[in-house]
């Protein structure tokens, strides 16, 4: 036996902090997927779905991973040969390129230095010179994880509807934390997952899939079976789904979203842009280097660099092991070149402070010299 | 509030009943799937589930469905163009072809009359008219859940690997409850799912690929990413997974391995194979029809038809109203026309002996008049 410690408490950008009253719901026992019951529960849930992202387009539930719905977008709207441009300011703006190339689409990037966003005026130039049109598709990551970027989703929506391309959105570590109102911004197709803002484990994907997708799904050539939408909503017209669904999941997101329309969308925004500017506030006045400027910086991930000649895996295993939080290293290029601390979901004030508490005991404890004194701390949070 | 009754039992085929220490450990927070613990957990389970299927074949944990699986052996292992012979006796035996149609192949269908399994001689006989060698893949359904049809695995396996074919099996309703020594038995591809005889609930898909799988992997061209198995493999030579899994099903099918391995498999084979027989003896006794001769029924499935007047729907209401107790309809052509028990995983002679019960007072109470004495039933259990 290992001594008593303190919870593991999850500072990274998914999984995330998970409310008793799911984990409630995920130990109870399933009941069959083709039961009133169940299907009362799907509708429920599919229309608080439409609700909170402010849409009357189609919504699927499907079990599996963030990166799973990224491939239902692609494989449900483009055939092979189309051109798709991909909008890259990270490693999962990057993973749409991926999944896109591997559907047998003509890529083409339009990169972002590492921590910044996407630049509105370069991407209105590139589809102004698209005078043939070509570019069918575009990719955009709303909140890019890698980095801690959040990029102005409405304006580039915009210009690709001017366009008249699609626009697909990764909005995994946005959606539920910030208002996204899918119709007013016109995007086509978005997708999250449940393990962020949405307050549950990984084990769910969910797909928002607007009208101008379905006549691109109509001709669509990629091959799919587990990810054809068009069966989905099928099965949803008459109140199931086409294939076993993970029940347990799909009745514990009932009770999240009942918590998230108890706060209201407009109130978790509040909540989650104070966590952010409380966390920046604090990790400053500690001396600390944020990755990215405050004009495009994440309401739900903060990346930071490690101080002086302290690394990132000495930061995180300090946090780990005297205080049992957990923070994030960088991913691929940025490995050990930043930390990232997730701040999305079931995550309130409390939370920061003990985080910048004790991130402050651990660099001192290393022997990093620039601290400022805790006051300052305290004064990020009024 | 309605009034008090007993807790909603699984006798369908899938979700099946769940152990309280599995429901127990999805109740849990989630931890990090980048943490060394879960590395841990995944290193376990991967060589639990290679000692359960008694091979040396990789297996992977994916999160998804049982036919998101069956889309991951086809995607991994055919090219479009290439020919597919399925073997069908029911409705996931169709899935099969759906599933290689989708992904471009030219497939051929030998089917079996509903309710009986796949004529090995037939099979034999069209193996070798395929002088050119031109059958690259062979789809098997193992345990036809549509119909309560096991199939003659190993005899199948022997024929396809003679021939030179990849064998990709679907044993959804089979692994877990009956040997299926994947490596003695020749098979190339076995898929399965969590909530059958894993006696977790729906969520996790489980994909073993062996050695000649890998081959046609290496030069199959249908387009994949999610479900790309190599990149799955290069992971797990790491301890890790591409892509967010279920974290919490996988530390809860670490438990329910440890189960199985406490059992052991012939113990849990010979449990199901006493509960199909209590199960078919006691229904029998009470006058029922069988739809699937003993020679090839399943050990996990039973499927029957309803008697005289009586409809399924009147059949599954009784038992679901009076008793709490839900049983299956039959799929597609079959609905209607027969109703199905389910007997997998964490299923014991009591559960048995309480179906047949219930199953009779509910066939008493609709005016069924050819009922035996309950003591018919106590009979079939000894």
């Amino acid at each position: 036996m290992t001594a008593l410690k303190p919870a593991q408490f999850l500072m990274i950008p998914g999984p995330t902090p998970v409310p008793a009253v799911i984990l409630e719901t995920l130990g109870r026992h399933p009941i069959g997927h083709r039961s009133t019951e169940f299907s009362g529960v799907l509708t429920e849930v599919t229309k608080d779905l439409q609700a909170l992202g402010e849409t009357e387009a189609d919504v699927f539930v499907l079990t599996g991973s963030g990166t799973m719905a990224m491939e239902a977008a692609i494989a449900n709207t483009i055939s092979p040969g189309d051109k798709v441009l991909c909008l890259i300011t990270g490693v999962f703006g990057e993973r749409w390129a991926k999944i896109a190339q591997a559907f047998g689409a003509q890529v083409e990037k339009l990169e972002s230095a590492s921590g910044t966003a996407v630049d509105l005026g370069q991407l209105a130039n590139r589809l102004s010179a698209d005078k043939e049109k070509s570019i069918k598709v575009v990719t955009i990551t709303h909140n890019e994880t890698s980095t801690g970027v959040i990029n102005d989703l409405r304006q580039i929506a915009h210009l690709v509807r001017k366009h008249g391309a699609l626009s697909l959105v990764d909005a995994v570590t946005s959606f539920g934390a910030i208002r996204v109102p899918i119709d007013e911004w016109l995007v086509d197709v978005l997708i999250t997952g449940s393990q962020k803002a949405l307050m549950l484990p990984p084990g769910l994907a969910i797909v928002f899939f607007g009208q101008r997708a379905w006549a691109a799904q109509a001709t669509s050539k990629s091959p799919k079976f587990y990810l054809d939408l068009a069966r989905y909503k099928k099965s949803l017209s008459a109140n199931t789904v086409p294939f076993t669904p993970n029940v347990s999941f799909v009745m514990a997101l009932q009770k999240s979203l009942a918590l998230i329309k108890e706060e209201g969308i407009n109130k978790i925004q509040t909540r989650h842009l104070t966590l952010k500017t409380m966390l920046r506030t604090g990790l400053r006045s500690m001396g600390l280097k944020l990755f990215v400027d405050d004009e495009y910086a994440s309401p739900t991930i903060t990346a930071i660099l490690p101080p002086g000649k302290l690394t990132v895996a000495d930061i995180r295993k300090g946090l780990k092991e005297d205080y049992n939080i957990i923070v994030a290293d960088g991913q691929e290029d940025l490995q050990g070149k930043i930390f990232r601390i997730g701040h999305m979901g079931y995550v309130f004030e409390r939370d920061i402070l003990m985080t910048l508490s004790c991130a402050q005991a651990v660099l001192k404890k290393l022997g990093c010299e620039r601290l400022s004194e805790p006051t300052h701390i305290r004064f990020a949070g009024s």
